[in-house]
């Protein structure tokens, strides 16, 4: 494990996607992205993911320059074409696109279609939040994915994620809430696979669709489970219809194997009373829960966001870990762009 | 166990509500709520709750000839005053409201604060389905309630559910999801105590907040537990915000134990592009997940709402399962209402 400063993580990631043809204003904006997940403690949509971002710019899945549009649009809705571009470029024009309308008209939504990895739901919801707004923003997919139904085998569903954002006038604000609909996302099966160790029982299912330990089962044909069995099947079903099917109207077939979106919904409090009656009601919650003693074997209540706040003042402290292999496929991508590798060492 | 046919619930919850001071044409407007929930499975929040609602109108909590009325409004969004009446009156009239919204604004929200218990959720998510829209519906306490938040103990949430509902134009729509985001609503353990039976683990916890599978735990000051762990618990904040600080802007203090109201959200698909290819995607999502073969221990695949069709059609058929003490119970309060035994005995 290697410990590196936000900002020089920054610097590797402008250079590389600039050497990949980006343009300087849009690899700033994803890296910060990218980095500012990092940051937060959730590795699997931070940094790590870059190889995997110049891998789709040399496939063509994504268009380094490209920025999104509005293809249809209403006073409260809009429809964004994603346009290939990187999908925190689409996702961070449709939760602006919400924002605006929705100072205006109270409730917004904007669907994103042909649009690549949004990255961390949550940083949308963070963005409408500071704008004093409620927010939930959704990604679904059907069609293909990694996951079953509740009841049933396959990888017809997505990950198929929420994430939530409540803003507040108090010191526990906003909360952030971005969770899978399975039960773990496919990253931490990657961590037990290169571990060689079984996973819980709950998490993936064999491709017959029997419970199953093994996580190499998973890489044979088997799928992840809903989280919490029926109610989240029941969310990643809403998922794929607000992400999927509101966003492309699209049924899967021969020449679309997978039906693929995402779903931003904005809530301005002031449609309902003033905004600091809301947030001071919601402060009100924060406290209440916050107040409950802990249970056995916890030591506090928090609110949803809090533990990556807490991890990034900490990372902004000690430095990010970056695992040796995260580190390793960041060098190889650089050496292929010829970015210089006093870049990577040097600095 | 009697078996009764619906329409004689129906009758004898009219007589029962008229009898206690409610117009005939809402007392057939809750039955039928009632009744429907009870001939679609949900039997906690079906024609069991009458006696209950009768208790509420005679502590003055509920209001029986009371009417909703709007107490704020925009084109996208509105504030209902239940004013006490049933909740079943108030959420049709805000699920209404926001339906008529959402077909000149795309987008429509109502909040309830005053509300008395609308019964099940998934209900006005069938109705806003009926009329073509996607809907989420939300019913969320604070400060009082059953349910600790996630690595706490007490009371200081609600079970805060959640329903959503998608139409689409083929044979296995609409989708009705309808779940509180603890493991189980209160109803369930009622039914353990009742048969002297421990609960399984993850439904509640101890006044102090320990593991526990003994349902005395909970009537002892112990609390229900949310669903999934932290994503449970991160939906029951999103509920009580927005159905409690949203529609209430309410701080728990001395004089308001629990601050709830109900949210209710309407998406109208042509906002985003014409009905009949969002519906056609919708009934395609359905179809894929309903062709992935059974996992072992399922026969099939379920769309959310089909386990509540099937069961309707089945109680239609061979008549209503009424447990004796809910008999019991109803026959109770018809007497004591004056209301002629006829009606329980003779139908």
């Amino acid at each position: 494990m290697l410990t590196v400063t936000a900002d020089r993580l920054r610097t590797i990631g402008h250079r590389i996607f600039t050497s990949a043809g980006t343009p300087s204003d849009i690899a700033n904006h994803v890296v910060d992205s990218l980095v500012e997940t990092t940051l937060l403690g959730h590795d699997s949509h931070g940094v790590i993911r870059i190889p995997s971002y110049v891998a789709a710019i040399k496939q063509g899945q994504l268009l380094p320059a490209a920025q999104p549009a509005i293809t249809r649009e209403t006073a409260t809705t809009a429809l964004v074409d994603g346009n290939l571009a990187f999908g925190q470029i689409a996702a961070t024009f449709a939760t602006d696109l919400a924002i605006a309308k929705a100072r205006a008209a109270h409730l917004a939504a904007a669907s994103i279609l042909r649009c690549n990895h949004i990255g961390r739901l949550g940083e949308y919801a963070e963005r409408a939040a500071r704008a004093g707004m409620l927010s939930m923003i959704v990604f679904g997919a059907f069609g293909a994915g990694g996951a079953a139904p509740f009841g049933g085998a396959g990888r017809v569903l997505g990950t198929n994620p929420f994430a939530f954002g409540v803003p507040s006038s108090g010191s526990h604000g906003p909360m952030i809430a971005d969770f899978a609909t399975t039960t773990v996302a496919e990253g931490k099966l990657r961590v037990a696979r290169a571990k060689k160790k079984p996973v819980p029982q709950g998490w993936i299912v064999d491709k017959q669709g029997n419970p199953t330990t093994n996580v190499e089962d998973y890489y044979s044909g088997g799928s992840l489970l809903p989280f919490g069995g029926h109610k989240g099947y029941a969310l990643s079903m809403v998922a794929a219809a607000l992400g999927g099917s509101l966003a492309t109207g699209g049924i899967p077939g021969p020449d679309l194997p997978g039906v693929r979106g995402t779903f931003v919904l904005v809530i301005n409090p002031e449609g309902f009373r003033p905004f600091q009656e809301f947030a001071a009601s919601a402060d009100a919650l924060f406290e209440t829960v916050k107040a409950a003693p802990p249970a056995s074997g916890s030591s506090e209540v928090l609110i949803p966001g809090e533990p990556e706040r807490r991890e990034r003042a900490k990372r902004l402290a000690e430095g990010v870990p970056v695992p040796e292999e995260t580190w390793n496929q960041l060098e190889v991508v650089a050496a292929e762009l010829g970015v210089s590798s006093t870049c990577m060492f040097a600095l």
